[in-house]
């Protein structure tokens, strides 16, 4: 598969998990992984579940724009940049977000 | 300085460069760097400068909003997350942007 498919293979999972089963994003965090949230460090799949679960909205709908990828790192992994909009549930008008994903270990 | 000091003064100095002297972000890439832009890869310091001057847009103005930085490979590299403003020369409503940065060597 070439980069750009898995790239966004990766990102559809990603936000399919986020939007359905948020707690099942543990599955794509390691111990070492880090997560930046608005200016905020949180290091670990537990403690980055923990703080994407509290986020101040439940239901959520993440509509994908943009999935751009280039390798990143000796491993095979890459580096994705990811745009779209956030609909919260009950809100009339869609966020922006964007967000950077490192996905390290490409499964053959 | 810590990390999240040297993000910002790294990104300060990229966007400054950007918006004063285009050509000087040459100094900011190497030949294994890669720009993805939009969709587009750009591989090399040189090829990233081109496209970044053939953009259709000659001044303009970043202001950035919020800078998240993580530690990121093993040689005390950093992943800047950027997001902000854009103003072009002649237009009146900004635009949006983000971008990734990787800064990969801390000269100390």
């Amino acid at each position: 598969m070439d980069p750009d498919t898995v790239a966004k293979a990766f990102v559809e999972h990603y936000y399919n998990l986020f939007d359905m089963n948020r707690v099942g994003l543990a599955s794509l965090y390691q111990d070492a992984s880090m997560l930046t949230f608005e200016g905020q460090k949180t290091q670990g799949s537990q403690n980055i579940v923990a703080k994407l679960t509290a986020l101040p909205f439940q239901q959520c709908k993440h509509h994908i724009t943009t999935v751009d990828c280039q390798p990143s790192g000796p491993a095979g992994g890459m580096l994705v940049f990811v745009s779209g909009n956030l609909q919260l549930s009950g809100e009339q008008h869609a966020l922006k977000f964007s967000q950077s994903l490192w996905h390290y270990k490409c499964k053959k």
